[in-house]
């Protein structure tokens, strides 16, 4: 069928078909365009190029998407997780806010959201911007998701065995951050900076210029991983302070810059904004004064021994190098940088930081060699703060001119890189040199070329795209604005992931398809080939615990189901199966407190229950094989039926209980002399 | 280009292609098929039917779903928005969970969840089920969404103007619902009817059988709806007192069925479950001994009259028509149904309710027309509770043998319903008889088809399928588990909604996409003609308030910017635009009562601004045009920045303010002193 066409096509377009259409001919032909397609696409007004992108993007049923895309929730607070190439939304992961779906915050996860709570006590959301997989050799490893909270300075471990939360951290220095997470190359550290100054460790101080100057500060945490307990341990983690220059994103170092870490800055002009109104210098403009930045370098080994020695403080339980301490030990080092940037981007091999000033259409790039030459020459001056500030003629290696409001930088496995476009709202595509310049046709450091995308493109990320060895392929720019791509739906409209095809080299890359995120506002995601994630799909034994990720001693055990009371403390034991909870009856006083133990048996996939109490802040997702132990106060007599919230079975409608919360002495209670009389020879029909 | 295909079809699919092309020959051909496509199919090894059906539910960047399909979250506690057939997830609704990217309970919204507090306080999540748009004569008019909360026993209303959720009212009498909801034809009420027997009133009764029969009860409640306020008025809506059957779900009838209701129960056995550990009459056998329940029938007028009549009673504010006085009013009937049913579906033209016994093969039809003249014969015996029990072979029009597991059924335009098979995990289509008959080829009464989905189906659901004059084309079967369709992202799989086209007559149907649904778990969702919905793009006006519609006379004015205290409360008034906020500093004294006042000045579509405050739970989305206010206790000094959280413009970055809590006398500051030597004369760099 398919050889029809190419009799009929183009003689320049028929070498490059046939070259593709190889696997047909040799006996793999399972893909064939049937009879009703040209109509079928007529009658929908299909371009032929919407038809090869329909077909590039279309999973079937069964079949599954070639990466998972991690993706911030924005202020949503989660984590989601994106198929590609079909765009789908396979799942979310509650992280900061809770979500009943899954149960976290509702019974069970609460203990994880209490651990991050700061100065006003819990938050209940987050600002999530820019989850990092953890790495093994650079490479990602599909073990670990950390995301950060800008809106309190709060990091979560994500554990890819469940796609669960396990662990989040607050930071005890501030309430912002920003740069962060990023992971070292064999995630030895989790990295978070902060973003809008003030006193490390959150204690009230002026914010006229001399006491902004000399108190508010900003900085940067680096959070030790430990990988076997799936925790990051706060005692082995540091932090440096530093100076309040708005820290924004930070990269680690891989190969040729490995043991470094790349952050970029904003408002180094130390801005405090209009202290009154009438004033005109708002932060937007007061920031943007002077024409450069400060690329902040820093090196890891001298850091961590820095934490260790004598010269370092402990703010709120934190070690923190101080900032002159810093300065003086070659912990870190400035460098001028094309003012107002979004980001410090390291090239797969490391030999290259791109940054982009955001008013400059160029991006910058450093050359880890020349930093680290000029370091050893001392070609320094010395910024405000006494810290070294290099010369930036001795450190660049090329600028690179691309369009209007450049953000961030991706890179694939054809040596180019990818940045996105603010204003001009397109990705530019531009080769690298050096190393990379022999893996594309073009002249190193040229633009190649631009695609336009819907609307004000924010982040953007490609295949594998912050590995040692991103694959290409796919890239997709997480876009602020969709404006007109989509219905109506109220005036808050969805935000708009483009996936853009850039398989082939040269002025080609296309957009294939639009996702609507109508859910979360996304910064940032990282794409990951889908089969490095080796997720459980039942929990390894029945009992297990989520949270230790171990076999729970104290869950209900299948023939131990109980109701056991001791004073007014009751313990019930609950075992969960299609299609029925034992016991289904359970019987408290008012004021007693109940403890809850409810271990599923099931050992089939899918096969989940829920438990939701009526009229309690209660919901648990009992996944095959888990146990959750849930705790509250019986305080108001009355009948409060729990059942099954999960379609488990044709009797899951029957799947219930009743919990009865007996009033105490003088409580008001129904009498049933009050009630209906009722014919009790009758029963049912 | 597409003509060319023709010339080699099949001699039999030649004329059908023929006609399908129609179009193209009149000058419309936008659609071709490109040269590359067979190669990118067979690289992808997609099937005929898998190309097919990618150009049937691609959407090209920019162009709109022909639907939008209103879905519950189940207990995600949210309305999700799909568009259709591109089944791409538009956008959430939060309406029972707060919700920090649409900034609903973060700072706004939290009123409209404090209206839904129940007997122990409030409850941040919902399980929702059915979603029910408003209409108008029958058919969907786009106006507004509500949905139940099964877990609390609660009702939601969301305008469609903004797609926001603006009342959430909970029932006086129960705590759990189900059988809702669903509207009468005009939209008169809202009906919620409820599901596991407790005392109405929600006091305590013990649980032994003879107080279960005596005070344990069903019930239905009828909101009536005030389109022009967009509210719920309880004072004008009633309730009816049920038998403890656990009722189900409930369909208004239409035109031919006008002015009733029917509603399906399971459990008419009164089963009371297991009493202690160690009995086997669990719920999921007590539910299902007898061979029959009980189909509710329900007359609106006469229930009118009862609610507004003498024998009416309050129960917690409530007005209820208690069981005897509906029973001896020809309010309630009752009919014998196959047992533990799933729904109870009216036809387009309201001649006929459909109901399946999940534990029967066949699907059950009951005519209203022999309803009708059966209640006039008064053929009918008493059930229990002296409801009149109609005589089942008066008024069944015809039972179709379909396959296992019958649950929910729905209707086309072509006069053919369908039926959700959960046990073979299908839809079958089969054909009405009566005035449908003449709308499809086969005999009445009979199976035409099924099609296998993956796996277990819940409801089901066709394009405007509720309504008068629903439009065939497309079904979404809303399955429970999806096991093997999608990768593995831990053990908590999604659910899958599945696409299928129902476009052609016969035994014809294919699905045509999977959509992956990990982020609650829908029951039921409607799907309307997309362009019925009229949403505004931006506010009407600037210091437009959502809750109220309209502009608040309280909000921020631009020009009148200021920080007003009063005691120990302070006032601010901000506006907010691209890209700073007025005032961007706010000072006020540990303790102080905050109460902030918000306006977005924007008017151009999309530019939402967020407005964050670090460490507190408070995000808002300001949309353009809108007011909002906030209040909080000032407790913990400190320093506390607040942002922009929607990537607004090129200087979204700098879109901030602080917040500066001054220590009351005798905390603990930040002195100066204490703090960095600064050279001063080194302002940035």
């Amino acid at each position: 069928m398919s050889r029809q066409f190419t009799s009929k096509l183009a003689p320049h377009l028929a070498g490059t078909l046939l070259l593709a259409m190889a696997p047909l001919a040799s006996g793999q032909a399972t893909g064939v365009i049937p009879p009703e397609a040209a109509a079928i696409a007529a009658e929908r007004q299909l371009s032929p190029d919407d038809v090869a992108a329909a077909l590039k993007t279309y999973m079937p049923s069964g079949k599954f998407d070639e990466y998972m895309l991690f993706s911030s929730g924005g202020h949503s607070g989660q984590v989601f997780v994106i198929g590609v190439p079909s765009m789908r939304l396979l799942r979310t992961i509650g992280v900061f806010t809770p979500e009943p779906w899954q149960g976290y915050g509702y019974g069970v996860g609460n203990e994880i959201l209490a651990e991050g709570a700061g100065p006003l006590g819990e938050t209940h959301w987050g600002d999530t911007h820019h989850p990092a997989l953890s790495e093994t050799k650079g490479e990602y490893d599909g073990q670990f998701c950390f995301i950060n909270d800008k809106n309190a300075a709060r990091l979560a471990v994500i554990d890819l065995r469940d796609f669960e939360t396990k662990q989040i951290i607050k930071n005890p220095l501030a309430l912002s951050d920003h740069g962060g997470a990023c992971v070292t190359p064999d995630t030895e550290y989790v990295v978070e900076g902060g973003q809008f100054a003030m006193p490390l460790g959150m204690a009230y101080a002026p914010m006229d210029q001399a006491s902004y100057d000399a108190t508010y500060r900003g900085m940067v945490t680096f959070w030790k991983f430990d990988r076997t307990k799936g925790r990051i341990d706060p005692s082995k983690s540091f932090a440096i302070e530093l100076p309040p220059y708005w820290q924004d994103l930070f990269d680690a170092g891989k190969l040729a810059s490995a043991g470094y870490v790349f952050g970029n800055s904003f408002c180094s002009e130390r801005a405090t904004g209009t202290a009154k109104i009438g004033d005109k210098n708002y932060f937007e403009s007061g920031c943007s004064q002077a024409d450069t930045d400060m690329l902040h370098i820093i090196d890891i080994k001298l850091a961590e021994k820095a934490a260790a020695g004598p010269s370092a403080k402990k703010v709120n339980g934190m070690t923190v190098i101080p900032l002159e301490v810093a300065a003086a030990e070659g912990v870190l080092y400035f460098a001028p940088e094309p003012k107002s940037p979004h980001g410090a981007d390291v090239t797969p091999g490391g030999e290259f930081i791109v940054v982009s000033g955001k008013l400059d259409p160029h991006v910058t790039v450093y050359s880890i060699d020349k930093i680290k030459s000029t370091i050893a020459a001392k070609k320094w001056t010395k910024d405000s703060y006494g810290v070294p500030l290099l010369d930036f003629d001795s450190i660049v290696e090329a600028q690179v001119e691309l369009g209007l409001g450049p953000l961030h930088t991706q890179f694939d496995d054809k040596g180019y890189a990818y940045t996105s476009l603010f204003l001009d709202s397109a990705v530019a595509r531009w080769s690298l040199g050096g190393p990379y310049a022999s893996k594309h046709p073009e002249t190193p450091w040229t633009l190649v070329g631009k695609v336009p995308v819907q609307y004000n493109i924010g982040h953007l990320g490609c295949a594998e795209g912050d590995t040692a060895s991103p694959d290409g392929k796919y890239l997709i720019a997480f876009n602020k604005w969709s404006l007109d791509r989509f219905p109506t739906t109220g005036p808050l409209l969805p935000q708009n992931f483009q996936l853009v095809d850039i398989a082939k080299t040269g002025d080609t890359m296309k957009v294939i398809y639009d996702m609507p995120v109508g859910f979360g506002e996304p910064h940032y995601a990282q794409m990951i080939k889908a089969d490095k994630i080796k997720a459980w799909s039942v929990y390894p034994e029945i009992g297990w615990n989520p949270h230790t990720q171990s076999v729970d001693p104290g869950a209900a055990k299948v023939g131990e189901e109980r109701i056991e009371r001791n004073g007014s403390v009751v313990h019930v034991y609950t075992t969960v199966t299609r299609s029925h909870f034992k016991p289904e009856r359970v019987v408290v006083k008012q004021g007693d407190h109940v403890v809850w133990h409810l271990t599923s048996l099931e050992r089939a996939v899918d096969a989940t229950h829920g438990f939701a109490l009526a009229g309690h802040d209660i919901n648990l997702s009992l996944e095959p094989g888990e146990a959750a132990t849930i705790e509250f106060d019986a305080n108001t007599s009355g009948v409060y039926p729990f059942y099954c919230s999960e379609f488990c079975s044709a009797l899951h409608l029957e799947m219930v209980g009743y919990l009865l919360v007996e009033p105490s002495e003088g409580s008001s209670k129904v009498s049933i002399e009050n009630a209906q009389p009722l014919d009790a020879t009758k029963k049912g029909i």
